[in-house]
Parts: structure tokens; sequence; C-alpha cells
């Protein structure tokens, strides 16, 4: 296939050109480098149109642009929609880079910046992709749209609003991210489940006032004690969330989502080292990686009350706070399982305190078909390209995107990562692995080939 | 009895120095206001000689200084060492006073000024007392010792090692300590126990860092969960306090104390207005006095872990903090009750986190013999100028100086307060009822007289 062999053929000047992006500092929180974000929009929207793009442009937002291409091959095509970032995060602590952050170093097989693996390498990756397409065979496999934006590093605050202002513009049958990471360099990994995240805060009221707890302690209910009792009436001594209901709508894991879940190669006493602890917590009856990914769960993320300066002080409190936050498995709703959390904290609630919770609005967790054809084609472009199939895993955490896309746009996103686990993401000494730069571009080219054979109507890839 | 005569011919001269008095800002915390602290020191000092004190001066400490005086009348005569302040609470927040902190208003029977009540005014009166006593009768019918410090709004920093440098000069019978309230105008009364008080911090270490909850959220103990679980289980569901030991020293209240105690005028409304709470919470076999003055008690002061600003983060934190203090009742020593807490937490802590506990130096709690001579005498000069016998109480904090003056000096303290209830010390609009300032005099001057009477040795009073 003459357009693996272009790739292959202009890497040294792949890299250079990823040089060349990885040195714009592009920080969108920090306002003295907007011209720096608009720099490397710009420099991007040239390079999109030097592939081959026959339209690219700047979209401006109440943010950093988003740099739009479309490349419309066929109507009968199927439509795949390109997502990425090239904004970056601060590089603090700079003296604990070993080279400049925006002056890339390659050692080894690794290219060393801020930015490296994410995303911009991950996002060039596509554009790369695109060109070995035009210059070979004229045009990619299937329509294609890329929307890159400006802004993830600060929460994409105007991302929501830009699909949905943009939802027609943006229509695709499936999203493609390439902004996580892979099991390791030589074992290629899916994930193909999302949690969800859903928050409260609670308020426990006590006295008017602050009280001297030397005067009243004894006799007015301390607020930071009746907090305290009703966050240790959240679990169970197995760690299982006891908020009555809370596991209502979670569908058992089939035995064999199971096993697919134990072939994810996993070290528990690496794990431990990772996590800082000694020993792991949690429900007996799931594997550390289901209780991490296909269980939901419940954490307290912050509380406070009364005195927390040096020294002491004899105060009783007139409030305490906690604020909570919930990972939720699909199925789950996000507003349900937040009123459910808000009512038994009402009843388990003393009645010497008045309590207040506060819901916010929260993200539903998703679960990608690992059967459907856009899934199928990542599996068979990954094992094609690293030589071994990949594994399918679930992730814990929430990427906002996928949910976006997913409830604005109605369609499902393929996480087509090539970072690896130690790729130190917002730390200093970032790296990308330049193999899974090369091999990234292959995995996309294979991918839209695989993808592109479809000429299903929109909707069914 | 003419030295009373004469303390009610010059009320009007007392009440202008008074007003002299309270018109020197001595704001102990205050940098700009050093020299109006030290001008203080120097205008009682003044007032001391020309009461007829034949020594009176300025001790230097590391901070303000003590301004001492003495008048010896006899080796075989009681002496009595009377402390007080000189220096005041700052005045903000300003904008909430309805006359001018320092300039001393009267408004129908009340002083308004800050230091009126809190602890000028109760300082002077015993000043005018001992001038009385001067220009009447020419000396004090006992030994007089006194002691005004300059810093006890700061905490008292430098008056430990003042009294433990200077035990010998304040060798006294017996203190007396006017700073404190009675409860009413027409109703004197006389604390004769102190609570003491012992504090712990405790660290409930979780993970090294700070995790991402949605990474290792249900497989890695929260600490803060941890945390809440444990001081869950320091108070049962009645309020008592739970940690094994806690209650091995406090002896029984006796019927008589509980009847004492029980004369004591209590308005439940009216305290529970006061608390700002809708009802009253902790042991139900005492009543509220008792719980508050007479039973140990056990606070969280204040807890903090996690992410606690606006909006949420989803952190699993490396740490949670809580400092806890326990207020004592005299026999239970506070080493030995944190100590029992400390093994208490650590016993029940999971093994699934790491728990420290700090223990901070306590001080004992303080019963004063209600038969002793100087209490008897004290509880007939109020009942004299009050035409009301006091009500013995019990108070539920601490009076650092009251518990210095017991383990430095070896001596009993006599609360012989003159202030009111709503006196607003520390708030804008502090005030001095005038009645109590002219009876306050009076009283000491009985006080004085009773206990002159007695000729025991020292150690006796």
């Amino acid at each position: 296939m003459k357009t693996l062999t272009y790739a292959q053929q202009h890497q040294a000047r792949f890299l250079a050109e990823l040089k060349e992006f990885l040195r714009i500092p592009s920080i969108s929180t920090l306002p003295e480098h907007r011209p720096d974000v608009e720099r490397a929009a710009l420099w991007l929207q040239e390079r999109l149109l030097e592939a081959g793009f026959p339209t690219a442009r700047l979209i401006a937002t109440a943010g950093h642009p988003v740099v739009y291409a479309e490349w419309i091959v066929a109507s009968n095509a199927p439509t795949v929609l390109i997502y990425g970032h090239y904004d970056v995060q601060p590089p603090d602590p700079l003296e604990l880079w070993q080279t400049p952050p925006f002056e890339p170093t390659i050692v080894g097989d690794d290219i060393f910046a801020r930015g490296a693996a994410d995303d911009k390498g991950q996002l060039y990756a596509h554009v790369k992709a695109l060109e070995c397409y035009s210059r070979t065979v004229g045009a990619p496999p299937l329509n294609v749209k890329c929307m890159f934006e400006g802004e993830e590093e600060i929460g994409s605050p105007n991302l929501a609003p830009f699909i949905r202002e943009h939802a027609e513009l943006l229509a695709a049958d499936v999203a493609v991210v390439s902004d996580t990471h892979i099991l390791g360099k030589d074992m290629p990994s899916i994930i193909y489940a999302l949690r969800g995240l859903v928050a409260v805060e609670v308020e426990v009221r006590g006295p008017e006032q602050d009280l001297h707890s030397g005067i009243y302690g004894g006799a007015v209910h301390n607020p930071i004690h009746a907090l305290c009792e009703m966050i240790s009436r959240l679990h169970d001594s197995n760690g299982r969330v006891t908020v009555p209901g809370f596991y209502d709508a979670v569908r058992d894991l089939s035995p064999e989502e199971r096993a697919e879940l134990a072939r994810v190669p996993f070290d528990r006493e690496a794990w431990l080292r990772e996590a800082g602890v000694q020993s792991e917590w949690g429900d007996p009856d799931y594997t550390i990686i289901e209780r991490t990914t296909a269980r939901p769960t419940l954490d307290v993320n912050g509380i406070w009350g009364g005195y927390t300066q040096a020294g002491t002080k004899t105060v009783l409190p007139a409030t305490a706070h906690a604020k909570i936050s919930i990972r939720l498995v699909p199925d789950q709703d996000p507003q349900k399982i937040a009123q459910r959390l808000k009512d038994y904290l009402l009843r388990i609630a003393p009645p010497t305190v008045r309590v207040a919770v506060t819901c916010f609005t929260g993200t539903r967790g998703i679960v990608v078909s690992r059967e459907g054809p856009a899934m199928q084609a990542a599996s068979q472009a990954y094992t094609e390209a690293f030589g071994r199939q990949p594994v399918f895993m679930r992730a814990g955490g929430s990427i906002p995107v996928v949910t976006m896309f997913h409830e604005l746009l109605g369609i499902e996103t393929v996480l087509l990562g090539f970072g690896l686990p130690d790729d130190r993401l917002h730390a200093p000494n970032e790296k990308f692995h330049l193999p899974n730069f090369y091999r990234g571009i292959e995995t996309i080219i294979r991918f839209m080939a695989i993808l592109g054979q479809q000429t299903d109507p929109p909707g069914r890839v």
C-alpha cells in the first residue's frame, strides 16, 4: 500500500514539523501566551491546507479559536470527525525539566517537550495520515472533518456551545479522539467505556455563629461531628456505597466482559506503588480494575469546618462542609443518583443540625459497543500496525468531549490513543514515544482504509 | 464604716479617672499602639502611688510591662495578690460602635468604651478600694500585692515566665481576679470551678500524593472517609464520649453540688437563642449547666482535607486532618486523657491508612473549696454589697492565669467578678454597668475587711 510506504519515507520531515509545532508555547491558561495560542492555531490551519484539505479555517469562540477543516470525498461515504487540542499545560515547575519544555529534544526513542503526547503529537499524526493519502491516492478513503480546540487544558469552557451551534457542520458517523494512552508500546488497547460523574456539596449548620467550645461544647451538637457521622454512613465496612438504590441501575458485568477485563495486564505491586498505598481497599467482590472502571464509586473530595490554621482554637463551629462526587457507570442517571444521595443525607442527618445538599449537573457514563464497525476497524488497524491485537478496557474517569459528542451530536467516539502510561502529562519532562507517533500515523491510515470500505449510510458505522 | 462612706462620696471622681483610663487605646495586639500600652502602664503606676501604695513600678517582660505594686502592712497578716490587665482588644469593626470606642460615653447606668468591663473598670475598682482605705484608715486591713499585665488580650505569652521568675515577690495566700461577670446586676455569683483543656491533632495519610478519584476511587481508601469514620466513633448516640477510660477519674457530682448548680438561674429558651440552635444535644443524664461546666467534653474544633475551594475537583486526597480538644474536669490528668484519646484513635484507625496523633500540653481543671476563708469572705462581701447571697457556679472554660497561680505559686484564686453577661466583651459597644463599678469597690473593701480579720499563717486562707 503506497500510502503506508509514503508515511515511512517521510518520517524525518513529519518529526521536523512536529518539533516546529512543539516550539509554540500555546499555554491556554496564561493570558500572556494568548498570541502563542493564536499562532499555534494558524500554524495548524496552514499544515491542514498543505496536507491537502480543500478547506481549513479558524472559527472564533468566546475564548481561543477552533481550527476546523473538512474533506468531503463522497456523499455516500462514512464521515469521521477527528478531535484534538493544540493548547498545552503550563510547564511549571520549570526547574524539574531536564530539557527546555518548548525546545523539543530527542533522547533515544522519545521526544521531550510540553504537549508532546498531550496532545500535539497525537493530533499531528492525523494531519500527517491525511497528507499520506493526499500525496499518494489524492484523497482519503472517507469523509474527514477535523475539529481542533485550543481550550482543553482549561476545561473546554466554550466547546459545548460551539458543538451545539455547529451541529450541522460537525455531523458525522463517528468521532475519533487520539488523546489517551495505550497499555504499553507493544500492547495496544482500546477504551470502550468511560464513567460518568455527578457531584454534590453538603453543608451542615449547627449554631447560628461560631461558639466557644468551653461554654457550649457538650450541649450543642458540633456540625463537624454530625457531618462525620453522616459521611461514615456512606460506605459499609467493605467499601460498598450504602446510599439506597445506588446500585439499582448498575448492570452486572457479564462473565465474558469480566474475562475480557481480566485480560488487561495488571501488576498489583506496581499498582500499589503507583497509588502510593500499602494495600488496596474496596468491594471484595470485584477486582481492582473492575472497582475502578466498571463499578460506580463515591468519594468525598474535600471537607472543611472550624479552625484549620496552626495551633489551637477552641471553637464549636457554626458550619461544616463536604464536597462529594460519584463516578457513574452507564445506565445510572446522574441527577437521579445525586437526588438519592441527597435524600439519604437528609434522612440520616441528626435532628440537632440543619443540612443542605446542593446537586450539580452531572454527565452519564458511556459504553461503546465493541462490535460496531468503527471499533472493529480500530481493533484491526491496531493489530496490523502494532502486530498485536488490542485489549478492550474500561476507564475510570470521564472525557468530557466524548460525552458532548454523544449528547450533542448523537455519535459514538473511538478513543484511538497512542500515548504511553509514563508520558508524564501535565508534569515536568513530558514526552511522546516516537515509534508510537509513526505507528499512530499508520494506525490512522489503516483505520480509515478499513472504515472507508463501509458504504453504509450515516448512523450505521 | 468610714471607708465605705468615702467610697460613696468620691464616686464622681472615680468615674472621671476611669474615663481617663479608658481613653488610652492600649491595644496590645497592634504594634502601632505600643506607645499607648506603655502610657496605660505608666498612668496606672501613678494612680497606684496616688492611691497610697508605698511602692509601684513597671517590670519589663519580653513584651509589654507588668505594673507591680505592693503594700505590706504586717508580717502576720494574710496577703492577697490582685490580678488584672490594662490592655484591651482592638475595637473593629469600628462602624458598629454607636459611640467612639476610646471616648467613654455614659448612657443611662452604663459606660460605653473598649475595655470598660474587660478589664479596666474591674481592675480600677481595686485601685480605688485601696485609696478608700488609705485616705480613711491609712492602710488596707491586709497585705496587698497588685500584678497588672498588658498582654492578656494576646494570650499572656510572657506571664508564666514572669510569675516563675518572680515567684518570691508574688508570694501570697490567695489571688483575686476581677475579670469575669456575675449572673445579673442584682444576682452576684462566684465561679468556684474551671475546666481544664488538652488538645490533639490527628493526621490521616492515605496515598503518598493526591490521586485522581476517577482512576483510584473505590480501590484506595480515602483518608477523609477514614477520618470521618474515626471521628464518628468518638461519641455514642447520646453524646457521651466513647474513648475508653475517659470518665474514669471523673468524680460523680454530689447531690448537694447538683442541688447548688440547680440553683443557678437557667432559662432554656434564652440559652437556645443565645447558642443559636433549635435544640440542645448531649448526655441526657446531666442538665445543660452540668454538661457544659461539670462534665468533661470533647469537640472537633477543625477538620480539613482535599479540595475546599469553589467548584469541584475530583481528588482523592493524600491526607485529612482534624484538631480535637477536650475540656477536663478536676482529677482528670491532661496528658493521660490525651494519651487515651491517641491510643483509641490509633486502635480504631482502619489498616488501609496511616494515622499520626500529636498531643499538646494541657492544663488541669480547677476547683476551689467553697468552704475556704477567702471564698467565704467573698460570699459575705457580695451578700453585703449586693443585698443578696451569691450563687456558687462552675464555668465551662479555662482562665489561664488561675491555672498559673495554682501551678506556679500554689495558691487558689477567688474570681471576684463585677461584669454582666451582656457587657459585649471583644465586641462593638462594650460597656460596664456603673452600679457594678461602685458595688465592686464596696465588695472589695468588705472582702479585704473580712479577710483581714483572719490572722492565720499563709496557706490557711
